[in-house]
C-alpha cells in the first residue's frame, strides 16, 4: 500500500526555530511556511503574513483559500522540528521508572525480559504499544526508532499502530538466540531470521515504500546473539539495504561478557564489524566506553550513535563522551531508551544530555586520561542538545534530507510549542495546564528556548504533525 | 499576630505513605487520619473507613459530622508528606533554566545579581514572589527556606505572601557587604544588620510565634561578607536563637576565593565556625567539596546540609557525597536552589539526587580517594531520596517534631498524590492533564512510588495542605 495524501494544504505563520548547525539555532520570525497535501514544505517566506501569503504564495502554488488550513503561532508560541527518538523499547514502556539500583545485566533479568516476554499476548501488546505511541507523540516525537520483542505478531501490530496513529517509525523485531531466559529466546538463528523476514514482509504490505514505517534489522546486542545469527543478520542487511540497530559498550560487565563470548574479536565494536553489521545505516545505542580504536572504526564505517543520557544515568552505565564522538565525525542523536531511561520525552533526554555532559566536566572527578580543558569542552549547550534532538537524530536515522529542520522539499514533521506568559492582571491566578515554563516578558528568544528546554514538558507541545498530518493536539 | 484556626476538622481516608526511616517507606492502607482545627493530627487509625471513624473516632474527639471535611483518596491516589525545600532563592525564580555554560562566580555576575537587584521594585517583587510561592505550592512544597534579597521591603513582602498563601517558610534577608556589584550591596555591616533586624521585626509583627513564617539569618556566603558582618550575624544568631542559612563549598573557584579572603581560617567551614555561625540551627547549602575535617566539624556542631542536585549538575559545581555526609551523622535535606537549579520541584530534586548519586558510582570515573565499593554505596534509593525530600528536610529546618511525616501531634502538612490508571476501555484515549505516570494495574505499591518519583510532576499533586489548611488544589 502507498500512503494517502492529506486532504488539505497547510499554511503555518509565525516564528520557526530550528538548528542551522550544531551550535546555532536559527530564528525565523514573521515567516510563512507552506506545506502541500503530500506533507512537503513547498515554500518558506520571510516577512510574510496570511494576506501576503494569499496574494503572493497561493497563486504560485496553485492554491485557493478554501484548500488551506491556516495555523498561526500565537504570542509565546513557535514551531520547532519534531523530535527524533533514535532509541527506545516499546514493550518496556510500562516499566518506566522501575529499575531500583540495578545495572544493565541484572536489570535485563529482573525487569526487562519478563515484561518483553509478556508481549506474546496481542491484547497486552496492543494496550502497551498504543499508550507508548500516544505518549511519545504527545511529547513531540515525530520519528521513533523502536526495539519491539521477538514476537512477530505483536511487532507487526506496533508497525500497524505507528502507521495508523501517524508516527514515523523504524520497527525492529528483536533477534536473540542466547543469554535470554528459556521462555524468551529465538529457537535458533534460522528461526530468528525467518521471523524477521516475516516482520519485514508485513511492513512492506502496509507501507510499500517505507514512507512512514520501516523495518530495521535488530540484533538485541552481541551477548544475546550467536555468531551465526549476527552473520545471518549482516547478510540480510547487505541483501535488503535495511537499517540496523543494536547496542554497544553500554556497561563494563557487558563489555567483559562480550570479550568472553567473542574471544576472536578485537573489541565489542569488532563483533559487529566482523558480522557485516557496521555500516552507514547502523545505529549503535550508548557507545559509552568505546576505545579510540573502536570510535575510529565507527567513524570510518559512518555508523551512528544514539546517546541515551537518562538511561545511562539511571542504570549507572557511564557518561558517554558526546563531544569526543562528534569530533571524530560521528553522527549522534538522542534516545529516551525507555525503560532503561525513565522518561518518554526527548526534551528530557536533551536536558539530561546537557547535565551528563556537565558531569563529564565535574571538578571533583577525573575522567579517563582527560585534562581539565578537555573536560570543560565536553559541556553541551542548549543549542547543541536541541540539534541532537532533531537534526542530529535525523542524520542518525538516515532521514536528514527529509526531517529534522525546515527546508523547502523536506517533510513537515513539526511541533507547535507554547509557553505561558505571566499575566499582569492575574499574577495570583494559577493556571493548571500551561506547564512549568513561565515567561515574564523581559526574556530574549534564547532565554525562552532555554526555559523550554529546562522546564518544558508535554504541556508545552500544543500540536504535532508528521508528514503534514496533525497527529496530536492538546485539548487544553 | 497569632494565626487563626481552620474552620473545620478534617478526616482523611485511604493510603498514607511516609518515611519510617532513611531507607524505608511505610504504607498505611485503609487508614483514617483526623486533623483538628489547629491543623494537628489527633488520630491515626488503621483499618478504618468513614463510618467507623464517625462511630468510634468522632466521639472521642468531640467531633460531629457537620464539623468535618472528609477527603478520601481514590484509586491510584495516596497521601504523602508535603515536600520541604531547604534551599531556594525566590528572586531568582524568573531565571530558571537560564544559565548557559556558566559556573558559580560568573553565573552570579551575569544572571543573578542583576535580577536580585531589580527586586528593589516592590511591584516586580510582588509578581515574581507570588508566582514563586504559587508554583512551589503546586509542586507540593509545604515548607520553603528562602533567600530573598538585600531589600527589606520586598523581603517583608515575601513573608506576607507566604503567610497569606499559606506556605510554611523561612525568609532570609540576604546580607552581603562585599563582592557584589556597586548597585547591589549592603552599605556596611552595620546597615546590613539593621536591615536584617527590621525584617525580623516585620515577621514578628505578622506571625508573633513564627508558627508559619520565620526569619532566618542569611549571610549570602563567606566571599560576599566581611569578617565584621559575619561576626555581627553570629552575635545576632546567639542573641535571637534564630536559624541561619548560607552556602558552603559549592565550587572550586569559590573555595579558592575564600582561602584568599580569609587566610586565617583553616578552611571554608572554619570561616563560619569562627564567626559563631555554625550551630545546630545552621543550614549549609551544597557542601560538595568539604574535606573530612570540615565535615567532621559540621557533624560536631550538628549543622545541616541542603543538597541541591539540580543546581550542582546544571552549573557544574560537583557531585555532593550525600552518603558520606549521612554516615558522618549529618542531617541532609533537598533544595531546588532556584535558579542555580532549573526546577521548582522537590520531586525533580529527589529524582536528580538519585541520578547524581549514580554519577558518583560511574565506572568510567574515579572519585577522589574512593574505591569502587564505596562508589557503589553512594547510590541513593527511591526510598532514601524521598526521605531527604520530607523527613530529612524537616530535620534540616528544625521542624522534625512538627512536619515531614504522619504522627499524632504533628501538623498536617501533606499532599494528595494521584496517578493515572490506564483504562481498559479507552486505551487510545489521550487524557491531557493526568501527567506522565501511567499505571497499568499490575504494579506493586513500591512500583507506583518509583513511577511517581521518575515521571511525576505537579499534575500528580492534586491537593496540598499546610497546617490543615488547603493551600493548593488542581482544577482538573
Amino acid at each position: 500500500m502507498t500512503l494517502p495524501n492529506n486532504e488539505k494544504n497547510h499554511l503555518f505563520l509565525g516564528t520557526f526555530i530550528h538548528s542551522k548547525r550544531l551550535d546555532e539555532l536559527q530564528y525565523l520570525h514573521d515567516t510563512a511556511i507552506c506545506v502541500n497535501t503530500t506533507g512537503k514544505i513547498v515554500a518558506i517566506e520571510p516577512e510574510c503574513d496570511q494576506s501576503k501569503a494569499e496574494a503572493s504564495l497561493y497563486p504560485k502554488l496553485g492554491w485557493t483559500t478554501h484548500d488551506v488550513i491556516v495555523t498561526a503561532a500565537k504570542e509565546g508560541q513557535f514551531f520547532f522540528p519534531g523530535f527524533i527518538d533514535t532509541h527506545l523499547h516499546a514493550p518496556q514502556y510500562p516499566n518506566v521508572g522501575i529499575f531500583g539500583k540495578s545495572t544493565l545485566l541484572d536489570w535485563l533479568n529482573t525487569y526487562t525480559f519478563p515484561m518483553e516476554a509478556s508481549m506474546a499476548s496481542l491484547s497486552k501488546a496492543r494496550k502497551v504499544y498504543t499508550r507508548c505511541v500516544r505518549r511519545t507523540l504527545a511529547h513531540g516525537t515525530t520519528t521513533a526508532t523502536y526495539f519491539a520483542t521477538i514476537h512477530v505478531e505483536s511487532t507487526n501490530l506496533l508497525a500497524d499502530l505507528c502507521l495508523s496513529m501517524g508516527q514515523r517509525a523504524f520497527i525492529g523485531r528483536v533477534c536473540m538466540d542466547q543469554l535470554g531466559p528459556d521462555y524468551y529466546l529465538d529457537e535458533s538463528a534460522e528461526q530468528g531470521l525467518a521471523a524477521t523476514r516475516a516482520n519485514i514482509a508485513h511492513i512492506r504490505s502496509i507501507d510499500r515504500d517505507f514512507e512512514l514505517v520501516s523495518p530495521i534489522i535488530t540484533p538485541r546486542f552481541a551477548p544475546a546473539c550467536s555468531a551465526d545469527m549476527l552473520r545471518r543478520l549482516g547478510d540480510l542487511a547487505a541483501e535488503t539495504r535495511l537499517p540496523v540497530q543494536t547496542h554497544v559498550s553500554e556497561n563494563v560487565s557487558e563489555i567483559a561478557l562480550v570479550r568472553e563470548l567473542f574471544p576472536d574479536s578485537p573489541h565489542y565494536t569488532g563483533v559487529y564489524e566482523q558480522a557485516g553489521l557496521l555500516g552507514d545505516r547502523t545505529i549503535l545505542a550508548h557507545a559509552i566506553h568505546l576505545s579510540d580504536e573502536e570510535a575510529d572504526l565507527v567513524a570510518r564505517r559512518k555508523a551512528k550513535v544514539a546517546h541515551c543520557p537518562c538511561s545511562n544515568s539511571a542504570i549507572t552505565s557511564g557518561e558517554a563522551r558526546v563531544r569526543w564522538l562528534l569530533e571524530k565525525g560521528i553522527d549522534v542523536g538522542l534516545g529516551t531508551d525507555m525503560s532503561g531511561g525513565y522518561s518518554p520525552s526527548v526534551l528530557e533526554a536533551a536536558r539530561l544530555a546537557c547535565l551528563v555532559s556537565n558531569h563529564l566536566a565535574m571538578p571533583n572527578k577525573q575522567a579517563d586520561g582527560c585534562s581539565q580543558s578537555e573536560k570543560e569542552k565536553s559541556k553541551l549547550s542548549v543549542e547543541e542538545v536541541l540539534y541532537l534532538a532533531t537534526r542530529g537524530g535525523a542524520e542518525v536515522v538516515g532521514l536528514s534530507s527529509k526531517v529534522g529542520s525546515f527546508e523547502v522539499g523536506m517533510d513537515w514533521d513539526a511541533q507547535l510549542i507554547g509557553l505561558d506568559m505571566v499575566s499582569e492582571e492575574a499574577v495570583d491566578d494559577y493556571t493548571d495546564d500551561g506547564g512549568n515554563v513561565e515567561i515574564f516578558g523581559w526574556e530574549t528568544w534564547e532565554d525562552l528556548v532555554a526555559k523550554w528546554l529546562f522546564n518544558g514538558d508535554d504541556r508545552n507541545t500544543k500540536k504535532v504533525w508528521v508528514r503534514g498530518r496533525l497527529v496530536h493536539e492538546r485539548r487544553s
